[in-house]
């Protein structure tokens, strides 16, 4: 009988610890051993008998051919910080507030052809020649006393940003590395001749993991230390442009891009935001620009017998595992690092061989948020567990290949709590990847659809990790939803006018008024609100949270008011008074009290809509019969293992589902999973202290007592 | 010396008490006995030798006459419930939900000409031939599947608000009453001809005191218990509307008023909402005819020498106080009940010859969110006192005629504790009033202009009392403002523009986005928005609370940011850090913690923004440098006497004026004036525990030891 200790198991090599290299190892079962950003193994390691996987950020290190050509470094637009015209001469220094050592002003004349300057006191674009640019200042003549003027323009980024944060963080002093554009047509010869060399010169290699590819997520550093970050967004497209891009979009297109479709009064278009037309074309193009050249180095990389790895983190804009375009690069493998269970239902669902998690806590002295990890008065341990908790449910339900660390390995020396607790969650990885190789586990046969702006494109994540978009009640629900035994889809508006909902049980529209995530003008379109109502009516089931399918100008708040049963005041509703409420004692589900947040201004528009929970007094949980079909509407979700249950609850009440069909526990701490062609059940105790759990699943009920956290896998009738 | 205790005040009669009337009347030193609503005097009253005040309602207690005439009873304008189309015809009863003791649908020829039905899915007008109407249902034909359809209908109303509010709160059996619109010309003639048989029959009484006019404040009710009140605005003209009106508004106008106008996709048009453009022609048109309908009156009543006095409440829509017409009509006073000081100040300020406040407690067994006042368990002397601390230091800014009491004069038997307070307010009241006629307090030369959309129209009050419109900032400022010694104004967004910022030293904008207060879309104009900024940057100051000129659409979210040196993250900032902040320790004027609150999503939008106070992870209070002027922000404001003084504090602190130029106390639980002919000091003794104050004030210093609540009036060198 196979013992799981070993395989699938990516170990991060250190050099001058080559003992330490093997003996953990050989403690976590690796097959594979990798090196990190800045580390090279030695050949004590590289010759041990392992596969090895070497580290190549492709359009960095290469600060030689930056200098020779600055022309192939990439490039962004920024808007200069607003400045009042007291009188009719005004001079506003564009780059003012920016990180210099980030940016440089590119005032070529194919970039000046692009710059822009806008009184945005009246949102009007000034003609050309009222203004001029000299020396770093933009001078604009017959300006409107009192109105507010802004530049639009280029900048070169002459500092790539994860090397910047590194520097400006973790205080490096080596020099700032360069970023080369792949647009660039020397650049890319270069690129790949560099690809060639370095696959020649490293026979030894049998897996490039590419960390990641070409553009970073956006990443905008301000002079002020007050403001050092001025923008960050882990999938915006704002760093993939260039006058050469512009020129090669408008051969395409037919029409041009400007500034402004970048700029956006100066709010640039975060992901969290509904993209305009023109931003979706530009993605499209620039996803299919990714991919091609993406698979050109695959090839080159194939050619030499090697394999290639993508890192799922840092430079991936334009490469989404959910794109049209990414099974079409030929990666043969998607390593994602995970703090949470969505980012390893994003891996696992990736259209690609084989699917690796990079586990947290990282190597490094310290963690998340400054988090002493590794350092004097760490628990790296304790952080391992807490984010293993997430990545464990998520593991039961749907499988990847492999896993692993990432950082430096002498880190682990005297941590032997931490290093017990890898070495047990390896095993348990691999236990659950052998369940999941016979046969799936069973689910409740209950359709999810998540449905915002973008669909599938970003299926599972916003956009970057989880905390850095908590602040979304969606990434709650996509956590909560990560570890249930039920199927989930993310659909876009288009997907639902174009029929989806004929293969959805339970939709699910969770955001912010005018977020992507809600929808914004999307809920403009009867075509979609229409749709929505007739799913519903005939039986289908929504969960409204936040302000869904919020948009103003309406007769009512939320678009979707009637079926949800409530709608949201915004102060237009003056003078109206809300229906009044008894909150219901018997809910038809287990409510979670913790989990739920109010939003402001929730009202009922039924009498017949009942209010399950109130806080800071108004409804904030509530379900709603409409038609044949039921809604019900939460103010906020925050995740919680026992909040992750209500939602399953909740499912569960919606539908009519028998729990029994993939076996839910009694115990709302512990989750379970079903695996019917291997007859096994897994219960996962969430609770720090033991419980008692009691399973009902399709051959009978099983009862155990669970230590704290323990993960059983025990084979049933 | 005058011992004040005789004169200017107004004692509710009460037949049956005869002897307790006259005792009162000797306590509290009135000079005027009034009768009440549904009382009437006796003889040994009225011939006692006091002015004799009586109360008529002139459009209600015609019930004969409306049974008769049943098309002179008023209307308005309801909506149906949103009804959604599940097939292609579709049956509506407008009236469902609406009370029908209150409403009754009018189908007579005239109105249905009036009536619409809207697709509100796709905010569309039926044409008239798609609907038809019978016995209290429309049928649809021809539906949109899933798309929600909307009734708009004229009701009569068959219920005077006021008595049906008393049947239904304090279980009255008596007959409904109805009430007349006196736009009907038989109606008209018929209350003319009563009024003066009124007055021929009546020669005891020396004032008619009307309560009101024509025309109720808006209170919509709801058939269902849970939605008692639908609707209820103190300051909407929803009432007002008729076939008839609105034929006489199109024939002046030159264009025709439909449903719409005054259904606004159901919201209606509160007076918390920026009016549209058809809506304030119709408050103009409505002004003028209730003007001149009550110059009518009043006019009649003065034929028989008597006087005219108008009680503001209720049925007063129209009658604005600072409105344009309000002085034409002849009023010989203006009677206020007030809970408040900024209603002392709204009925001080209005022009006509006497000002009267009644004063509360209502003599009333249950008082003001159903308080035991004067039933058992009840302390009416604490009420008083709650409400005399209002009144007092508005009295001392701004002086009024005449005082008074409602009610069951027999409720204060026993109340000796009230009666002895009511007796003391009495006599500091004419202190007070003698003051004033000596000459005015001095003031700090500051002007304060509060700006919103109504501006003059309505000074001081938002609509209804401060217990209804508490959810408002500038309710809270204005009460704050109503005793402090600065001038104070309000401005509309045309008076900005036409220039009305040269006699002003401090701006005051407060509200929530798009409510009338902030403002809404005026915000869109760059005229009002440079004009402000301008008016800053050349040295005047500015106060945003709130939302303060918020509007969406532009390249920040307060029209106003850069001279407030705050925006407002509505979610359309995502992935743009604010900038961080320290709260400064040494503000430059004393920080009232308890009386400020945190709007969400507030952020520094320049470095220069001084953070005075932090809340809820927000900027609380700021203060900012623009050109030579500043502006301070806060996120809300709660009225409380220390709450007041931190505005004083922040007037002073803004303008650089110097408090001793209006005795300013160094305590902040005490306020004082100073009366410069009199060489007079009034200290105000807000604590319910003695302090000792001193006071600057142009001839020196004065300190005392105050009694707990105590009002000091001393004459100084």
């Amino acid at each position: 009988m196979e013992d799981f200790r070993r395989g699938g198991f990516t170990l991060p090599g250190e050099a001058g610890y080559e003992k330490l290299t093997l003996e953990m190892a050989e403690k976590w079962g690796a097959d594979v051993i990798r090196d990190s950003d800045g580390t090279k193994l030695s050949p004590e390691i590289v010759e041990a008998g392992y596969r090895i996987y070497s580290t190549i950020c492709i359009i960095r290190e290469h600060n030689a051919f930056a200098q020779a050509h600055p022309d192939a470094q990439q490039q962004v637009f920024l808007m200069s910080d607003a400045a009042l015209a007291t009188e009719d001469t005004l001079t506003i220094e564009p780059l003012k507030g920016f990180f210099d050592e980030q940016f440089e002003i590119n005032d070529t004349p194919e970039a000046m052809e692009y710059w822009q300057v806008w009184d945005r006191t009246v949102d009007m674009l000034l003609p050309r020649e009222s203004w001029s640019y000299e020396n770093g200042k933009v001078t604009v003549k017959g300006c409107e006393k009192w109105h507010r003027y802004t530049v639009s323009f280029l900048c070169w980024r002459v500092w790539e940003e994860i090397n910047m944060y590194n520097h400006t963080t973790n205080h490096w002093t080596s020099e700032h590395l360069r970023q080369l554009d792949p647009r660039h047509p020397l650049a890319w010869e270069y690129l790949k001749g560099w690809l060639k060399d370095w696959c020649r010169d490293n026979p030894q290699t049998n897996v490039i993991r590419l960390t990641s590819l070409f553009y970073n997520f956006v990443w905008v550093f301000g002079s002020d230390m007050r403001r050092r970050t001025r923008f960050v967004d882990w999938a915006s497209y704002d760093f993939t442009v260039s006058p050469a891009a512009l020129k090669a979009f408008e051969a395409e297109y037919g029409y041009a891009l400007t500034a402004e479709d970048f700029i956006n009064k100066g709010r640039l278009q975060a992901t969290h935001r509904p993209p305009t037309a023109h931003k979706k074309d530009y993605m499209d193009f620039i996803q299919r620009f990714v991919a091609g050249k993406a698979k050109e180095l695959v090839d080159i990389i194939h050619s030499f017998g090697k394999e290639a790895y993508v890192f799922y983190d840092d430079s991936w804009v334009g490469m989404e595992p959910c794109g049209k375009y990414f099974s079409s690069i030929g990666f043969d493998g998607l390593i994602k690092c995970v703090f949470s269970g969505f980012e390893c239902r994003l891996c696992a669902r990736a259209q690609v061989p084989v699917h690796e998690l990079r586990f947290h806590p990282y190597l490094f002295p310290v963690g998340l948020g400054g988090l002493p990890t590794f350092s004097e008065g760490g628990h790296p341990e304790k952080d391992a567990y807490a984010y293993w908790l997430h990545v464990r449910r998520a593991l039961a339900r749907e499988s990847v290949d492999r896993i692993g660390l990432g950082g430096y390995l002498h880190l682990t020396i005297g941590q032997s709590a931490f290093n017990d607790a890898i070495e047990e969650m390896a095993v348990t990885f691999r236990r659950l990847k052998a369940l999941h190789a016979v046969g799936a586990p069973a689910d409740l046969h209950i359709r999810v659809a998540v449905l915002h702006t973008w669909g599938s494109l970003r299926s599972w994540t916003l956009s970057g990790h989880f905390h850095e978009t908590d602040q979304h009640i969606l990434i709650h629900i996509n956590e909560a939803l990560s570890g249930l035994p039920v199927k989930v889809s993310f659909i876009s508006f288009e997907d639902v006018k174009n029929g989806a909902l004929r293969d959805v049980d339970v939709l699910i529209n969770a955001g912010r008024m005018g977020d992507a995530w809600s929808g914004g003008d999307a809920w403009r379109d009867e075509a979609l609100v229409t749709e929505v109502t007739r799913f519903v009516y005939e039986g289908g089931s929504l969960i409204g949270a936040g302000e869904p399918s919020a948009v103003s100008g309406g007769d009512t708040r939320f678009a979707l008011s009637h079926v949800l049963g409530v709608d949201q005041d915004d102060g237009s509703w003056a003078c109206h008074m809300p229906w009044q409420y008894e909150v219901e004692e018997a809910s038809p589900f287990p409510v979670c009290g913790e989990a739920v947040t109010a939003a402001p201004g929730i009202r009922l528009t039924d009498p017949g809509t009942r209010v399950l929970l109130e806080k800071d007094g108004v409804p904030a949980l509530t379900i709603h019969d409409f038609g044949k079909g039921r809604a019900v509407y939460m103010g906020g979700f925050a995740y919680s293992p026992l909040g992750a249950r209500m939602i399953l609850d909740m499912l569960l009440s919606l539908t009519g589902a028998d729990p029994a069909a993939a076996a839910v526990s009694d115990q709302p701490m512990v989750e379970a999973a079903y695996f019917p062609a291997s007859r096994a059940l897994v219960l996962m105790n969430n609770d720090e202290k033991s419980v008692t759990a009691s399973v009902r699943y399709p051959g009978g009920v099983y009862t155990a007592e669970l230590k704290p956290l323990e993960t059983r896998i025990e084979t049933v009738q």
